[in-house]
């Protein structure tokens, strides 16, 4: 048998913190639906070769097979579970496509799973939550635009250390490639994405090697890499470079629009970084990435960009753009660090002292008239000494104890004790839920 | 490369049934919330001799395994996904036992897996919500007449089929199997546990052959299985059959409490089923099914139980009780039959209509007021004709378009249009959000 013991990369969290996770969920995903993206839930598993069109990923996946079917490694219907959930959203648009109306926004908060090494910040199980928008055929640049803005609203408004999304443009650094005169741009961007693991001389170094650059192209590329602005000026920037080329002026113009439009929203939230990269190969056009305060060596908690090419079959085709907040990540880096907490670890307001055991009747009616009225409420387990009921509600942050015998109800923390009516008392409105807590 | 299809036994939702669903799990958390009950979500994975444990699902475990580890079947520390939100459930309490508050009442409301065969209301992939109370050493037999009253006001609440919960004991059963004098009670129990499946004679020649039962007892055991009641008449039916045996006294009285507390609480909504069994061994008290009206056929859509041995290990001992809505198979039925809906597919309450792209800002700002003010509005994708527009509404169920231009606000569904304010308009609130509605 199994010793009883966590499994690593595999988080989970007490009570306490599962309330804390629920309350950033609940406004990630209230958010989301003020700017009308409608749910949507995928199955966990999809057909191993959907998994692996994306090559690089294939190491990630987990397999599954039903413990009494055949012992003979993965079948050609094999299925594993999904490690993202761009890749199933985009296999669900297409399966689904003649039920949908398009352009179609949908969010999607759900986990996903990765076999990688575990470490902090990165797991194997983990919750993200996405926002996609998709359209037949085109898709207007306004919706690269509003991703940033949605999540900033989202967070925004949490006790949590404020963010930072960077943003750049495939268009912008291709075209820019390109006009340097870069043999392989796509190397090139391969190259730029490791500028934190490797530093600039290895970067260099992996350009002449991969991408076919001379000695001066790998030095335009990586000046391009420096070029980071919190607003429009980053193009006279990128312009001193001396580099030109139609698709880098889409770019330029694309990435504009987009860190203006933020600037005028909320402003400091999108600065123009040209160094963001991002590993996958399917984006096509804006890309983000999204530091949190004080945790950036932990990398992106926040990530996306527009695809052109992901949900395509035959002729149908349909290009997005979503963007992907790391809830696991950054709730495990802030648990961590004793940055983020919940008020109780209950959702229980007030506990219902039990006088005797044939008073449970009793208190079990003053209980469904205070739920009735939507005060979270239990009745205590046993009647013990009312002090030893009080130190039952203290332990577990819960503010109220209703004396049914006397009618009253007291605030066990500054102990008060009022004459108080089940059908009409009411609690403050902090503390009627537990309410979300920077620090621990 | 797989077609694109969907996965018999893996349901996926379209975005109108995702927010009914939603709705429906929201109305349930609230409920567990209201009682008290803490939020919890365990991994997906158990180390597959957890899983193993109880033997007779065995079959239907999913086990895991990274694409790239080594090719040579389970190995020892092999994963499995769980196949309940008990077992999980009962291993989270023993791992993290010294962290928690016991007694300790949550929730949890999560997917599991199993490799069964898929048919209607049946699924590889599904969703329950599960509550459960366990304590350290003892547990009050009150927890167990709460839980059926929970689950009565979560789903009373919603527009779908009345409920009626089937109530038996284990301690009734098999004081009574003993009383008789039949060796075998827990064959006893297995055998009528599947009266449904091949009827009374089949159950009796069962009875005889796994359980060492005689003609008569079989018969008696029968006539126990016949036994109903909405109330404690019950009692009279099975002291009628002359058995007698502590531990059958046990049992009634505790059956009796269950029922008369359901009676005052919600008429009509618990009933004493003595034929109810449970297939799973580790039941020790009360055992629950629920039947939702004009569904009998698909069998129990919420079961559960007490159990005080599952999370055991060494000397500590936490006896707990608990009960699951299968919320997958709920719906799933109801779905399949066109018996529940959303009243639109989207969030969205108001769509603000685009004049023209360079008025895109100014219907931004639009939106951002109506957002801050809690209504799910959208801003037109392109600047086309009025008509186009309202159409995009309609075929969203979008009940409002707002035209900045005329700072006017019309109501698609009547026609009537109203001179408003972004910062002080205000939707009734039954167009606020889309709603539950019975029927599709």
């Amino acid at each position: 048998m199994t010793k009883i013991a966590p499994l690593s990369g595999f988080p989970e969290w007490l009570p306490g913190q599962r309330i804390a996770e629920l309350a950033v969920l609940d406004r990630i995903r209230a958010t989301f639906e003020l700017y009308g993206f409608a749910p949507l839930e995928t199955r966990a598993v999809e057909p191993l070769d959907q998994l692996l069109r994306k090559g690089e990923t294939s190491k990630e996946v987990y397999v599954l097979r039903r413990l009494h079917a055949a012992d003979d490694g993965p079948a050609d219907d094999a299925l594993g579970l999904h490690f993202d959930l761009t890749v199933p959203f985009a296999r669900y648009v297409l399966e689904n496509a003649g039920k949908l109306q398009f352009p179609f926004r949908r969010y999607q908060i759900q986990r996903a799973w990765r076999g990688e090494r575990p470490q902090e910040g990165r797991y194997r199980e983990f919750t993200q939550a996405d926002i996609d928008v998709v359209d037949r055929d085109t898709l207007p640049l306004h919706y690269e635009v509003e991703m940033p803005l949605v999540v900033g609203d989202a967070l925004g408004g949490l006790p949590i250390p404020p963010i930072r999304i960077l943003v750049n443009n495939r268009k912008l650094c291709e075209g820019y490639y390109r006009g340097l005169g870069i043999g392989d741009p796509e190397a090139a961007l391969r190259a730029i994405d490791k500028l934190d693991k490797i530093g600039p001389a290895g970067v260099a170094a992996l350009l002449t090697e991969t991408a076919g650059a001379t000695e001066a192209q790998a030095k335009a590329c990586l000046a391009l890499a420096e070029i980071s602005a919190p607003d429009g000026s980053f193009v006279d920037a990128v312009r001193a470079l001396g580099v030109t080329d139609p698709l880098l002026d889409e770019g330029l113009a694309e990435l504009v629009r987009v860190v203006e439009a933020a600037a005028a929203h909320a402003p400091g939230l999108v600065v123009a970084d040209l160094r963001i990269a991002r590993g996958l190969d399917y984006y096509t056009g804006t890309v983000y990435e999204t530091l949190m305060q004080g945790y950036e060596r932990f990398g992106s908690v926040c990530s996306g960009g527009r695809y052109d090419n992901l949900a395509t079959s035959g002729t149908d085709r349909f290009p997005g753009v979503g963007i992907s907040i790391g809830v696991t990540r950054m709730l495990g880096l802030l648990f961590g660090a004793g940055a983020l907490s919940a008020s109780r670890p209950v959702p229980t307001c007030v506990l219902v002292a039990l006088p005797d055991e044939d008073s449970r009747p009793e208190c079990d009616r003053v209980a469904a008239a205070l739920r009735q009225r939507g005060i979270p409420t239990e009745v205590a387990p046993t009647p013990a000494k009312y002090g030893k009921q009080i130190r039952f509600a203290e332990r577990r942050g819960i503010p109220y104890v209703w004396f049914p015998d006397a009618r009253e109800v007291k605030d066990i923390r500054s102990g008060d004790q009022v004459t108080a009516d089940p059908g009409a008392w009411t609690p403050p409105a902090d503390d009627l839920r537990p309410q979300l807590l920077s620090g621990s």
